[in-house]
């Protein structure tokens, strides 16, 4: 025979995917009635239109079923009353989306050149972490020329709920927020002025539903002008990692972003070289095709790594499939990222 | 003996850098007295205190000593009185820079993505153009990763002259004006907001001495935002030249430069692919590092050229050489330049 406090705990294991925190934590379960395998009970939303409601009452189902001795799910959804949410959430009636949000490191991949690989960059941490099981998600500060979605295959829009924008997900369920996702063509021009570019920044961080994350990476547009300066000044921010390639004079222009950095005082967490090499496939030579390195010119902050230049990496981001490419290289990547921004939460 | 007429010829090819003009159009010469091969005349400068006076002085010496049966030359320099002035440039007495600027064609270089090469380009055609006898300059829109000084070695602050701001030349004559050449360090970050960057931009057009130029190339900073913006609606620009690499990323982000442009009217003049291959020098092997070509995908504009990813280039443009670099493919890229672009004042 199935007890209430089975059909409890095996609902611990559904999650509300806006909240990141399952149905029982979120107080959501009434009226449970269980007789002789038939089981019925009511799940309140925290609201009444919840886009999601169809996953949440499919996978509470799935797990219920899954108990041995149930024979028969009975669900009806209900919402919670304007009180109850407010006890929940302990605030005001108007949803924050940010009341939902805990964002447990807040990173800033920087490197004031362009093209230097900022977002592939991005995409490969991004990637690493998540397989290690950390909850992820990316932000895209690039208004202009926005990479990140194209490099994780992602083309459609993010839901609109009631709590916020919804994040679309990566096939690793890492979190992606970026104007190229709201655009009816991804090669649309976005011809915004600062302002707007630093208005649309703050939505990103407020109304989109991050949910819980261990780590946020914010994406940053070559420069150091609004956007950067937007992220760096009004978004609490643990620190930059720059990004940079051989050339002398990448190194003098993404000392600039470290020196920006400085001055908003936010730390320089580590520097990655990108570029640094390729090795011909037919006779093995290895070319320095940008020059020999100059990091060390450029910070003081822990080297995380080098990567070459790999055409299969260019194959599979063209392809949106970032998330599948791993080396030894971006394997020992996320390894130094993990010594310089260490997990959140104890974890 | 040698004559007033002869004397006078020979002061046309001594050109008042500032002004781009010849003393005798300019209307300076004065007093002339030739006493048996001695002469002597006053110069009268637009301006007094003149930074470019003892240049001009000494041009003047030489073109007048290299005739024959002259053994002594005497000049005197004085100032033009606000009246004269004002009769050789028709204008109010307050000076404005771009009175004296006549510029031929203004074009800016484009990719919306950064670290394609816009600045690498920019370089090799003002070379390539002034390399032809061409009068060129170069407008460093990029405030905040700007790469033109360093790209032919420039270090120097432009001098300050009544008439406005003296950019600084290069080994082969192109004038240059970029913010690096204000900043006390190089690497020093400019942490400025829209506003600021297009008011400089600003200045950049009306308050530099350009003089009188066949070629005035822009090189933007990656974006669609604020200092792209600026130039192409408030600057008279013929047109863009659009810069890509074959990532189809990077397509999809010119591609947003290219509809920039369209929707501020101003034409696709061109497109090149840079970076297109590496041939690696031990094998021979040819490798399509940032994969196959997507160039056709981003306008009809005509491609003005392919150019292969060159260590070499990259050591000379971190030695401040890149005016000296030159191969069959930037000799066609030029010669396809001058074909969409073509010399102005019917040369």
């Amino acid at each position: 025979m199935v007890t209430e406090q089975q059909i409890r705990e095996a609902l611990t294991k559904v999650i509300d995917p806006e909240l990141n925190r399952n149905v029982i934590e979120l107080n959501m379960l009434r009226d449970l009635h269980i007789d002789n395998g038939n089981v019925k009970f009511t799940l309140a939303l925290t609201i009444p239109d919840c886009p999601l409601r169809d996953q949440i009452e499919h996978d509470a189902r799935m797990a219920v079923l899954a108990l041995e001795g149930v024979k028969n799910v009975e669900i009806t959804l209900s919402a919670m009353s304007e009180e109850e949410r407010n006890r929940l959430f302990g605030k005001s009636t108007a949803p924050q989306t940010s009341d939902f949000n805990r964002i447990g490191r807040a990173v800033a991949i920087a490197s004031g050149k362009g093209g230097v690989g900022k977002s592939s960059v991005t995409a490969l941490l991004a990637a690493g972490l998540a397989k290690l099981g950390y909850h992820v998600g990316v932000l895209d500060a690039d208004m202009t020329g926005p990479s990140i979605p194209r490099l994780f295959g992602l083309r459609e829009p993010p839901l609109g709920g009631p709590n916020g924008i919804l994040p679309p997900r990566t096939l690793r369920g890492i979190k992606v927020m970026s104007v190229n996702l709201l655009l009816p063509r991804e090669d649309e021009a976005v011809i915004w002025r600062g302002p707007i570019v630093s208005k649309v920044i703050e939505q990103f961080w407020n109304e989109v539903v991050w949910g819980e994350l261990d780590y946020l990476l914010i994406d940053l547009p070559p420069g150091t002008s609004d956007a950067p300066l937007t992220v760096l000044q009004t978004l609490p921010v643990a620190g930059i990692i720059l990004v940079t390639t051989p050339q002398e004079l990448s190194s003098m222009i993404v000392r600039k972003a470290g020196r920006m950095a400085e001055q908003l005082n936010r730390p320089i967490l580590g520097i990655i070289e990108n570029m640094s090499i390729f090795i011909c496939p037919v006779c093995g030579t290895r070319h320095e095709l940008f020059g020999p390195s100059h990091v060390e010119e450029i910070t003081d902050a822990p080297l995380l790594g080098r990567l070459p230049i790999d055409p299969q990496l260019t194959v599979m981001e063209d392809a949106g499939a970032v998330e599948v490419y791993e080396t030894e290289e971006t394997k020992k990547l996320v390894k130094e990222f993990l010594k310089v921004v260490p997990p959140p939460y104890g974890r």
